[in-house]
């Protein structure tokens, strides 16, 4: 039982708030505001985020996500978490240490299952931060919580598989820069449940590929980056595209999505941190019914409570990271789906109160709370619902008493 | 004891509901489409809302809310529950009889405590739907839920008032149809302290008047109404624009902020009923893991838990709408601040386990869900946020058993 | 729309506090000290008991609770409400109006249900205070929740009905008064699932009628009326014992319950009055860290929060009660559901709230707190957990969204 | 960051987990049994305690609570943790291994803070599990979360001391092997704040040192336990029965009270634990509505609600644990302080839906539940209440942004 951090993460650690004190936060309107003036939000990428990108690069402080590959800073998960934390306290953080989503999943998946020829097209420029990749899993028709459910279709004919079907929430579709989709769907459905899906690479500029609309989180367009409605009309891409194998898709999203939760869940205590930061500075200056609000109970409480989540949230991530060290994505997916539930109601509770505290300016853009908020509340959607987690769970803690209980099913 | 609603508010629920089924529902996205088209979303006025408007005023279905007053349609607060709650299943509802915030609450300072002349130039107009108002009363650099902490001033030079402050949350002002303003400032910093305040006609196109910006609320813009922030500086208005009487800024506010406040929260209850039915609805259609998602157990108990919850939030509404129809406003105080807090907490429940329930589409602009959730949360601040409002219930509940316990403060 | 209360109620209500403030608080600490000197708390009644009876029956505080009779005293649902509320503040109170659980339930089946010879030999004496009875339905073996596991039988053999099987929590068979169970069993396991079951009366003092325990509440015996486990072993009873009809137990059961369970929430909310009160008298007398503890921000919202808690759970009460009242039991269903849950779940946390507030105090038996929380946490699981009643009432919400949406099961 | 125990604490766990299945859970009832066949219930000891006591001794499991002291078992803190947690799955579970409370934060004084004399009379017994102790901290009169408020006297008069005073829950005090008490008292009013307290050593046998009643826990009177009112009526003794220094009862009341926080703490993870585990027996086996309960989608929920919340708070007791084990039991007071409150408030949900799940069961003896949720809900209290934490967590989170924002106080 050993709760510190080996220096080398230390070290990182405090490069990383100094390149976000320095850099970052001092940028995060200058963000928006660039895209503002750009002809449209989604036409181009904010020239700070390249500018700040390059800096990073420059500092080492470059894919520091992935682990168990040369290609990777040579961070395990857990070394990993502390570092993420501080990079999810900005929403424009991520990207500029090339760690944000859905790219790191993309590049685990394809440092993972990709051919060599798919890691020299595709893998390489994403590691450069030269593109950027999307995801299109979730289908608007059907509830894509069950994958069971998919209803878009790879059909090889020839030397090129055909696809056709109807994704959304394909985030980062709506990036300029963002050139290749992983799409799933079933190559056989007269296969078993698990071996129906595929996962298959395809460009965005392939024909047939239409982007038909970017939808908004509450009211934020999240542009550039946007979540894409995409058509996939007889789009045809060559046979070398498949990733791994036909029928592995399940099997890749059951690898992917360790990586991409714990990640997300990663970012979102430090966009608890960031709120708890800005409550507490607000309260001790601002007075009301003769006393600065942090001297009242009631927010107090906040505060505490706020401290007690954070600090169990981020515990619970430790160990879940800890055992995808140590006994591998697969065996750590108990953990994993108790911090897919867990960080995100957490997140949105503390930023909630960080609200409240504020006042009127909590809803409004002059703070990083609404926006963080709203993404938050995403992430008890998004990669599978806090319900579809729990029942895993209970299935699990259920099977554990089952067979003690003499019970067979 | 009797919780059945007259034969004549039947009737106006019945045509108000046809009328929203017929002609506000089906032209929810027009309205945003018509908003997106226009040179800027703040440029102009949908022509559907005049449309909408026209057929409302010519069915009667106008000016509800105004009780005691010749110029209402004479229909008692807790007559009006019913239908204003109807009217705030849509965001764009309420305009459209007329009943918009905080249109309602100015004109019923108008009416309350308005000159002849005041009322002829400004009230009638607003009755009309002609022209709309907004209330400038929060500050940016002070906790506005104390009173007393207002900086703006209001100074008499002559014939004239001069009015210097920056205030923000003066909701409406972004409307090119918004002409006046009710503003509070401080006439006499050094009288009692509930006595320091005045409120004073502005209107918005006189000298000195500059809306800086509007405010986002959740990444919405709220267009056209928006949510300004605005310089007064050195604004002078003739001494007749002044609203009862110098001094008297917070006892009109005391009595404004109860129907303005109840109105809200009727409206709420609409929203949570509308949310409840969207997702009824859905879940019986979507079918996950092999059966329709409304044969889960956790989302019946959602479906369940909304019902009572709305059920108890509505039945305090009423309660505290009785009140103010009996023993008036101020004494119906207890009512009216236990409803400021139970209802917008309420609606974002049941709102927020709609959203879940819908998946991805909920944060998304395709269902009244996201926008709605978004609006709730802002009225846990507006007109004084839920721990004023618990800290005053606490101490109206203290003092009742503090002579009995024999204690003397 | 009409939350007042007649005069006859007022009056009523005046009548009732000063009995129980003259009465039956000052005597509650005698009424246990009585039990302990017994020689067992289960031999005998505590003589301050039929004291304190004979003085409300003088006094015309008796029967309160039976509407639409001639056996009661005239009032509707929604009139004894607030009365059995007040009687619901004192554990003992109730009986002392001989308005206590489950005799009132038990001789409201005998009016509505009863041949004259059972009113007769059962309904007056328990009408008259002079007997005690309990209700025999759930099984230690079955999850009872569901009518339709029971497994008790009532096989009629001649002019006889012949009982067996094992219930328990039959509540008040420990009470030496105690003479009458009815029982509810199966008499035809091959009918529709709803008319196998009847109900039958069964003097306890007839042979193979076995009080195997009395179980305890969370460390209370609650002596002598006593939770207990019976054992109904080849029970003979004549066959003018069986109440209505073979076959019309649920029926009955369903007819019972609706009044047995709104009489449990007005008690609830009675007793959640009292742990307010408790609390707001001790708060203002505590002094810690330099002020009273009614001073502390956390604290009162613990007071706001209740009084908001306890003013929603009462209206949507009076709600169920009203409809009881105009559309009868049956169509009143919904609400009932929906009190059955809120109130319990209302006064445990009111009450939690105060015992925290007393610090140790509040778990031991110096106040009433922490004997009246585990009397409500009871009441989440008899007459039907929450998870039923919710399940109901999603069902009830699901069906009105049903046809509208053109869905056929 | 290494969440793995070390060999020599799983083979414990181990150990622990066989003796509790072997001889503790088969003896709970024969222990109450056997309490309930003594002439009364707290005068005497029921024998199965010895001879399991003895038993645990012969296998080393004695003591393991006492770290850096060659007295206890040479284990840490983070390596106690898990076992502590598996004793606490039994309410008689602690004694049995001689580490319950309060006699192991008793033993921890002395061996911190005792004179050689002092260990040799007090503590070797108390080791040996020959006698049991008290600690008389808090008084009926006044808050006692507020250690400044304590009116008991400690006077010096020549040479010894006179102790004047009432306390109240001084647990342990109704057990007859019971034979010393800490008593906490001023020794000076006059000190600072904190130094004004004093712990002394006072023979229970002592004249003056009268018992006058053990108060209950939710109807529970914890036998032979029991928390104790005792009156300190001129109550004399030696000089050498002052512990440490006069004035230092502050300072140890500071260093006992981690180590018997933690404790608590760990215990309750056990009860929680030992709560999900009778919870997920009973519904794999129970039937209702044609499934096992089970398959009820929202005892899943409870069920990994319960696992999600049990893992979070263990990992904070943890790092608690560790945090005392590395940087002192002062250092940690944060980590302590949040653990303080979470767990107790987490068992309390757990075990609190393991008894909705049980039906009407879980309120009675027939399961460990509801007694477990008795001693959980003291401990919301004892020690300190959630709230004094929570403002004290506030402070230590505030201080932090103070400096930072520029603010001084």
């Amino acid at each position: 039982m050993d709760f510190s951090y080996t220096s080398k993460v230390k070290e990182l650690e405090q490069k990383l708030t100094r390149f976000m004190e320095e850099y970052v936060y001092p940028n995060e309107s200058l963000y928006e505001q660039q895209l503002d003036e750009q002809e449209s939000r989604f036409s181009g990428i904010p020239p700070i985020m390249e500018e700040l990108k390059a800096k990073a690069k420059e500092q080492g402080l470059w894919n520091l996500f992935l682990p168990e590959s040369e290609l990777g800073a040579g961070l395990t998960n857990s070394e990993y978490a502390p570092l993420c934390e501080i990079m999810g306290r900005s929403l424009i953080g991520p990207e500029v240490f090339n760690c944000n989503a859905p790219d790191t999943g993309n590049m685990e998946v394809l440092e993972r299952y990709g051919t060599p020829e798919q890691k020299e097209r595709w893998l390489k420029p994403l590691l450069n931060g030269e593109i950027r990749s999307c995801f299109s899993m979730t289908e608007p028709d059907v509830a894509s919580s069950d994958a069971t459910n998919i209803e878009a279709s790879i059909i090889r004919d020839g030397d090129e598989y055909v696809i056709n079907g109807r994704k959304w929430w394909s985030s980062g579709a709506g990036d300029p820069r963002c050139e290749i989709a992983i799409v799933m769907g079933k190559t056989d459905r007269t296969a078993d449940r698990h071996e129906q899906q595929s996962m298959i690479l395809v460009p965005l500029n392939t024909p047939g590929v239409r982007i038909e609309r970017t939808l908004p989180v509450f009211g934020y367009d999240h542009a550039p980056h946007g979540h894409a409605e995409i058509t996939y009309d007889n789009v045809r891409v060559p046979l070398e595209n498949m990733i791994w194998d036909e029928g592995k898709g399940f099997a890749i999203a059951q690898g992917r999505l360790g990586p991409g939760r714990i990640h997300h869940c990663m970012r979102l205590i430090g966009a608890a941190e960031r709120a708890l930061e800005v409550l507490c500075k607000r309260i001790q200056r601002r007075v009301a019914f003769g006393k600065p609000l942090a001297n009242q109970g009631v927010i107090q409480e906040w505060v505490a409570d706020s401290r007690i989540e954070i600090e169990q949230a981020r515990l619970l991530t430790l160990k879940a990271a800890y055992m995808m060290d140590t006994v591998g994505n697969k065996e750590a997916k108990k953990e994993i789906a108790m911090i897919k539930v867990v960080a995100p109601n957490m997140a949105l509770r503390v930023i909630d109160r960080a609200i409240q505290g504020m006042g009127a300016a909590g809803v409004s853009a002059d703070y990083p709370l609404a926006a963080q908020w709203a993404n938050a509340r995403t992430l008890r959607l998004a990669d599978g619902p806090d319900e579809v987690h729990k029942a895993q769970l209970a299935r699990l803690e259920l099977k554990k008493y089952r067979e003690e209980a003499g019970l067979r099913r």
